[in-house]
C-alpha cells in the first residue's frame, strides 16, 4: 500500500499545522455525496463492483488482439488515455514477445505524427479502440476517421471487427455508430468523469492489450481505496491532501512531483492532469509540474535549490527495484570508483534520493515522500487510487468541485466557430 | 529564421511596455564579456569557429560508428545529453535504416533502465560515447564503468576501439583515462558551459551518428546567429527577453512553452535546463514548464484557462509540416465530420492553434509566438541559437550570472558524502 511520509515538510507547518479534521471532512463529503459534483463520484467504486462478464469481455477482446494483431492504435484525448500510457510506460510490457505494440493517437492534431503511426501499423495486423464520451471531441474524431479508413483500405468489409469503441452507454455519435456497424463496445460510466476513468474499460482493455495483468491492478486499487477508507487518524490520502493544502496556504503555490523512474513520466502526466483539471479554477490551484531525477538535479535542480521560494516537492519512489545490478570493481581504479564497487545500484539510487532530499529540505523547499512497494500492477493500482482520493480530498479542502473542467470548452467554442462546424443542438461533451 | 511574435501579450503591457534599450544592452553585456560570467561565453562563436579538422573528425567518427554499429550509448547528464536528446527526438530520424539506435544513460541512477538499456545492446555491436568535463560526476561515472565492463566482455583488447570520451582538453580523470586507454576524443571548451554545449563535439557527435545533417545545423545556428546580430530595434530575441521579463515583473512567475509536435518534449526539456538553470537562482526566476498541445489543452488546459492568474505562454509553431494528410470524405457522414472533409490536417492544426491563442488571451494569458519555418536541421540549429542568445540576454536583464549554478552542488556534496566518497583535493565540477 501507498503510504506518504511528511516529516520533511514539518519544519515549514504553521503552530496550527495541516488541518486533518478538514481532510476527514471533505473524505465524508465524498464517500457521502452530499459536495458539489457528487453526480461523479462513481469511480471510488469502480474496481469493486466491476461486473464479472465487463471484466470477461475486456480479457476475452485483449486476447482476441493479442492473437491476431501486432499493434493497437488507442484513439482517445486527456482522460480516455493518459492513465493508460502511463500505465504502459511505467510496467513496459516488452513490444513483440506476443504483446502488441500500443500507439496512442488522437490527443493532437500534429499531422507528421499521425502519418508516422500511419505508417508503423500499415503494414501488420492492427485494431483500433476509440474512447470517446460522445464521439465529437475533434482530435480523436479526425483521427478515428483517418484510421477506420486505413481499415476498411486493409480489410474491406470485416473492418469492424477490427474496432472497439469505448463510449457512453447509449447517448452520443459514437454509440450510434457503434450500434449502426455492430462494433464491439464498452461503455464509460455516467459517473464517472475522464480523468478518474483510469480504472473502467477505458483505461483496462488497452492495458490488457499491452500485457499488463489488470486483475492484479484492480486489486492493488481494491486493497488501496479499502485501506485509505478506515479512516485512522494517519491516513495517507488525508496527510497528502492536508499538507500540501496547507504548504499552497503559506505562498508554496508550485508542486512539483519527482521520481527517479524514467517510466514514471506519463504517470506524472497523468497526475498532472488530475490535480491541475480537478483543482486549478475559479483563480486558485495548486500548479503541477513534473522533474525526472537524478536527470532533472542537472536541469531544475539549480533553480529548486536557489530559485524562488515557492515550491514544494512530492517525490514517489518504489520500495525496491525489480532488477539487480551492481558496481563492478576494476583494478587499478582507473575512474576512482571503486569505493562504490560492489555496492547494489539502486541502493546508491536509495542514498542519492536521502541526499537529495536533505539538500532541498536545507534550500528551504519542504518535502513530501510517497512511497509504493513495488513498481508492478498492485502498486500501479495502489497509485491510482492513492491520488484520486487524495486529489478529491484536497479538492474539496480548498472549495472547489473537483468534477468539473469549466474552463476546457472555452478553446473548443472558439476552433469549431473557426473550423465552420454546423451547428447541432446537443453540445459536445468529452 | 525564427520569428517572435509579441501582439498577444501587448494587452498585459504597462505603458511603459518591454525595455529593449535594457536588452540591448545586456546583449552588449554578452558580446563584449563585460558582464558575470563572461569567461564562459565561447558558445556564441561555436558553429562559427569550428575548426574544419574537428568537423571531419566528428563526422568520420560517426560514419565508423554508423556502418559498424546498431547502437550508440551515450553517457552523460544535463547539458551533456539534452540538447542532443531534443534534437534526436525531434528530427526523429528512423532508427534501423543505416541509423543506429541511440540510448542515453548515465543522467539518472534507475537500475531498471539501465538494466534494460544493457539488455537492448548486448547482443548488437555498439559504441559509448561518454560525456563529461571531469568524469567524476556520480551518475555517469558509474554508467560508464558498467558499460565499460560489457564492452570488455564483448570486444576484449579491442573494446578501448569502441570508446568516444568527450570531456576537457587537459584536466580530469576522464581526459588521463583517455589517454593512457589510448580512446578517440573530443574537447568540451572550457569557456562553454554544460547547458550551452550543445553545438559543440558534446551534441554533434551524437546527432551525426543518429543520422541528423550536422553541417546544415551549424549552418541554421550560423544564420540565427548572425541576423540576431545585426540589432536591428525588432530583433526578436531582444523581444523575447525582453517581454518575459516584463510580463515576470508584473507577476507572471511561470512561463510554459507549448508546442503542437509531440517530437518536441525533449527540446522543451533542454529548454528547462537552459532557462531554469541560468535563471532560477538568488531566490528570483521564472518557472520553466512545458505542455503538448492540444494534447495538454484536455489536461492542464483547465489550469491555464481558469487558474492562478501568474502564467505566460510561448508557443514554437513550426510554419509548415514535414508531411500531409487530408480528413477523408465518408458517404453518409456518419460521424457528422464532412464539413472537414478535405481539410489539410495541418491547417485544422494550424486554426486550431489560432483558436487556442484566442482563448487563452481572453482567458487573461499573455501570449507569446515563437515561429520556426520548418522542422529540419536548419530550424534546429537556428532554435538553438535563438534560445541560447536570448535566455543570457533575460538572464542579464533579471540581474544574475546567466553561467553559473551555484545550487547544483548541494545535493552532490551530501550524496559523495552519504556514499562514503574518498577527500580528492580537486573539487568535482561538470
Amino acid at each position: 500500500m501507498v503510504d506518504v511520509d511528511i516529516s520533511g515538510a514539518e519544519a515549514f507547518f504553521t503552530k496550527a499545522g495541516p488541518d486533518y479534521a478538514d481532510a476527514a471532512q471533505a473524505h465524508r463529503t465524498l464517500t457521502d455525496a452530499t459536495g458539489e459534483g457528487a453526480e461523479y463520484t462513481g469511480w471510488l467504486q469502480l474496481p469493486q463492483k466491476i461486473k464479472e462478464n465487463e471484466l470477461h469481455q475486456i480479457l476475452n477482446a485483449a486476447q482476441k488482439i493479442r492473437s491476431r494483431s501486432g499493434a493497437l492504435v488507442v484513439i482517445g484525448i486527456g482522460g480516455s488515455y493518459l492513465g493508460a500510457k502511463g500505465a504502459v510506460e511505467l510496467l513496459q510490457p516488452v513490444p513483440g514477445k506476443g504483446n502488441p505494440k500500443i500507439f496512442f493517437v488522437g490527443n493532437g492534431l500534429s499531422v507528421d505524427y499521425i502519418n508516422q503511426v500511419l505508417d508503423e501499423v500499415r503494414d501488420t495486423d492492427f485494431d483500433v479502440n476509440v474512447i470517446s464520451k460522445s464521439g465529437t471531441t475533434l482530435e480523436p474524431a479526425v483521427a478515428f476517421r483517418i484510421f477506420r479508413s486505413l481499415l476498411k483500405e486493409k480489410y474491406g468489409a470485416n473492418a469492424r471487427k477490427h474496432i472497439i469503441a469505448t463510449t457512453d452507454a447509449s447517448r452520443g455519435v459514437l454509440r450510434t455508430l457503434a450500434s449502426e456497424e455492430n462494433w464491439e463496445s464498452f461503455v464509460i460510466p455516467d459517473d464517472v468523469g475522464g480523468r478518474y476513468s483510469v480504472l473502467s474499460a477505458v483505461g483496462l482493455l488497452p492495458m490488457a492489450v499491452a500485457g499488463i495483468d489488470i486483475k492484479a491492478v484492480l486489486g492493488g486499487a481494491i486493497e488501496e481505496f479499502s485501506s485509505l477508507d478506515s479512516r485512522s487518524p494517519s491516513n495517507p490520502a488525508w496527510k497528502y491532501a492536508a499538507t500540501r493544502q496547507h504548504l499552497y496556504r503559506q505562498g508554496r503555490t508550485i508542486e512539483f512531483l519527482a521520481s527517479y523512474e524514467p517510466s514514471f513520466r506519463y504517470m506524472a502526466e497523468w497526475w498532472k492532469q488530475l490535480f491541475g483539471e480537478s483543482e486549478g479554477k475559479g483563480g486558485i490551484g495548486i500548479f503541477p509540474a513534473y522533474v525526472e531525477y537524478s536527470a532533472d538535479l542537472h536541469s531544475m535542480g539549480q533553480y529548486i535549490q536557489d530559485g524562488p521560494r515557492v515550491l514544494m516537492e512530492t517525490v514517489v519512489e518504489f520500495a525496491a527495484s525489480q532488477t539487480r545490478l551492481s558496481v563492478p570493481f576494476e583494478m587499478g581504479n582507473p575512474d576512482r570508483l571503486n569505493y562504490l564497487a560492489g555496492w547494489d545500484m539502486d541502493d546508491i539510487c536509495k542514498t542519492a534520493a536521502k541526499a537529495v532530499r536533505n539538500a532541498h529540505i536545507s534550500g528551504n523547499v519542504p518535502n513530501l515522500r510517497i512511497t509504493v512497494p513495488q513498481r508492478n500492477e498492485e502498486g500501479l493500482g495502489a497509485l491510482f487510487a492513492f491520488f484520486e482520493l487524495s486529489c478529491a480530498i484536497s479538492a474539496y479542502m480548498s472549495g472547489v468541485n473537483p468534477f468539473n473542467q469549466p474552463g476546457v470548452e472555452a478553446y473548443k467554442r472558439n476552433m469549431f466557430r473557426m473550423l465552420g462546424k454546423p451547428f447541432e443542438p446537443t453540445g459536445s461533451r468529452r
